[in-house]
């Protein structure tokens, strides 16, 4: 199946740009993206017009790249602004494509379809990523599988029983309340344990009398592969204590058809300012993603042997309804894609 | 070539699988084998019936086995028993292939192809491996070449001269009468020695005084890949010295169309409570395969491209008789089968 | 495109081979070299006739090598001269292919065409490399590219600047004067430098007066990719101080599509007895190719994806002219003899 082209994909936390550019395959093109004279970042083909060398390796300067191999330099719309050879003439062949780029909740997310249409609507808007009320941790993971395995063990998430027994015990998974809800394109997987034994996480973030609460994790997904996590916790036992929220991205981008990008992030609004809680999460979510979750989506895709999901007649199980819906919305978006540039 | 299904296939010694599954490429399938209930061995498909998750990952319980990623447990018939998620309901698109075992000689076989043909024949037996006239020790080499060209390699003992001079002396394969026999389909390559000076390793197993034997080497193959090598020795100088005799197998099993799986025994009925022979046979055998045979039939490999042996038109030599007709029986198995499926 | 084939390659410095036979792949076939009992190299498939082991683990005994796998042993034509097995028949099938060779100013020539055609020409005379009033040092470089990005590089030296700003500052190419001119097949990129600021190479060999020098580096191309940079310096500030010139030799030799032999010599005729300047030399040319322009061209090798330089429209900027000439000269040589053979 080709990529959907015509969408803002993640390309990378704001933080990841400096004074060096970054080198990142995405959606098997090999991009270069910088920083820069105004701080918002470029994205161009890591190709230079001329003899196609990276220019990743090249050096910045202002709003320009120059190629580390013959030295003609780019500027942010891709176009040769300098050739230092000859008599300096510039021609149109001179040009590489440059990518419409935004910044936007501290990710920065690149079009790669057609550029018109780039204007036409915005990245997807995570605003709690800008709440001041959150402390946000985030990191990048990257995975050897396709990105759409990536999708189907985060839109379900009973796998967690099985794969991450030290997050959710055996028999965890029993008291959640599944429903998958598709709507304008959207698909969300809602997990509801209402009334629940109170969860290592939130013994950690909320007061420790509480005992039961009502718990929630409910997984937004929307084309191509960007969730939102909607996970928190409303004591129900003590009732009168504060309740915990941690809202999470998971922003999955193809970087070749066999491999992914996986830019995450995880708020909370409870024990804020202790810096051993951000580095406990941060660790907890590497090591299960790591460990756990990569290693099964990469032998799950060594097994596909290049194959389609749905033509290798999978079984299906009640949980599997929002990722297959999310698999049926993004095969037709990309359809329509196809037919309409045809 | 395709491979041969309708055969029984070394999958693993015994002792290999115990508490936990064993995963097992076997012509190009990802197996999983495990110790049942009973102590039999089950094979099954390595891949899930539902996200295809690889099961050797899951947990055994008797007979079952339980996917490590959403929990479906199935039986030794591949059939699921369990589906922990719903209503629990079980449909029959809920099966994984089960294979066909048996354990017969301490190994472990196991049936890739139609399963009624299964209970048509029994795995080759080789019973020495149960006398207790012998001491056993065996081993498992991975080899990445195709298995015919390990099946040439062993059918053909000339080599041992050239490959491997600590083992066979220069000049030792000139006193050896070699014999190619078709029958039945078996193919035997005998290898005699009347009357030669005594070798290191009957040295090791026999009197000191035996100075000369008759001296044998007769490698048996059967379809596909199996061989058993009957080596011995019989005392000529002096004659009523005690003979010795060192039967071995060495069954090969396609793992992929470029590599091999090769299970090696090797018995002795002399100097059988020394350990310290066991394990000089041991690092002898490992040694020689893996640094001598293994890197010359890889070599090998490689430089045939991936195309057959025939259509590269090699000069034949005398001792490649009894390779070329295993090979051409095996040919024709193939054939056979191609055409009774089609 | 197809290689070239009928035409001399560099295939080794004379000193590689010795006791033990050197095992090279050339225009992606595999090649064994070893040195014949008069000291000439021999230079055979190194796949036996019979069973396609590599000749190259085998042993040497003047002018034949023995297999190692089961003792066929060859003689310099590449014809079976000793078959130790069964009667010890001789057949025309147990022959491996032979390559005519030459030595030549220290290089061995291989020729892997149409055998009649070697004998109508000879391998490309650099006799400065026998010349004895210069001191000669030479190596060997693995390039993961093709061969033809590595002579774009070497006829190019516009690239020095950027790639390898220790050896040439930046706006060190202003003062170059570049032209391109082919003939008879031969392609030659003159740069000149006249009354250029002393560099840093020519100031480590003349005297330490000369402060402004007539430079030159004059790159000669000949198919398929074999090159000879002319490199000199002539005193103009002081006038009357000695000059000084730095042949070189850069022979490419295709290994395979993907990867690439480079045989590279540098000669001196100043500093002649100082050891310290071959070392510093040796060390300044290793470290520029091995980590500024071999990073490079496999860069764009890989970004090339295996598509033809011209099917990728590049930019072409005035410095490429002999580049682009060298390229059309071989593509012509080649379609000749395709067409030649059809």
């Amino acid at each position: 199946m080709p990529f959907l082209r015509n969408a803002w994909y993640a390309a990378g936390w704001r933080q990841e740009i400096d004074d060096k550019p970054v080198a990142r395959r995405i959606l098997d093109e090999p991009i270069v993206i910088y920083k820069g004279a105004d701080g918002a970042p470029i994205a161009l083909a890591d190709r230079c017009a001329h003899r196609f060398a990276p220019l990743s390796l090249g050096k910045i300067d202002g709003d320009s790249i120059t190629c580390p191999y013959h030295g003609l330099t780019f500027g942010r719309d891709g176009r040769c602004i300098r050739n230092p050879h000859g008599k300096g003439q510039i021609t149109s062949s001179m040009s590489v494509p440059a990518f419409p780029t935004r910044v936007q909740n501290g990710m920065i997310w690149i079009w790669m379809g057609d550029k018109e249409k780039a204007t036409q609507c915005a990245p997807l808007a995570y605003d709690f990523l800008d709440d001041e009320g959150f402390t946000i941790i985030h990191g990048y993971l990257h995975v050897q599988a396709h990105y759409e395995l990536v999708t189907d063990n985060l839109l379900d998430l009973s796998h967690a029983e099985y794969l991450h027994p030290f997050i959710a015990p055996p028999g965890s998974y029993a008291n959640v309340q599944y429903k998958a809800v598709e709507k304008d394109g959207r698909v969300t997987a809602y997990h509801s344990m209402p009334n629940a034994e109170n969860t290592p996480l939130f013994k950690l973030l909320m007061d420790e009398s509480v005992r039961r609460i009502d718990g929630r994790a409910h997984m937004h997904w929307e084309a191509p592969a960007n969730m939102m996590l909607d996970t928190g916790a409303i004591p129900v036992d003590p009732p009168d204590a504060a309740s915990a929220s941690t809202p999470q991205t998971h922003l999955l981008t193809p970087e070749t058809e066999n491999s992914t990008h996986y830019f995450w992030s995880f708020a909370r609004d409870r024990m804020r300012n202790d810096a051993s809680v951000s580095e406990m999460l941060r660790e907890g979510i590497t090591n299960a993603f790591v460990n756990e979750d990569e290693p099964m989506v990469r032998a799950i895709h060594e097994r596909m042997g290049g194959k389609a999901l749905f033509d290798l007649s999978p079984a299906l199980l009640p949980m599997d309804e929002a990722a297959v819906r999310a698999r049926r919305v993004l095969a037709r978006r990309i359809a329509e894609e196809q037919s309409a540039g045809a």
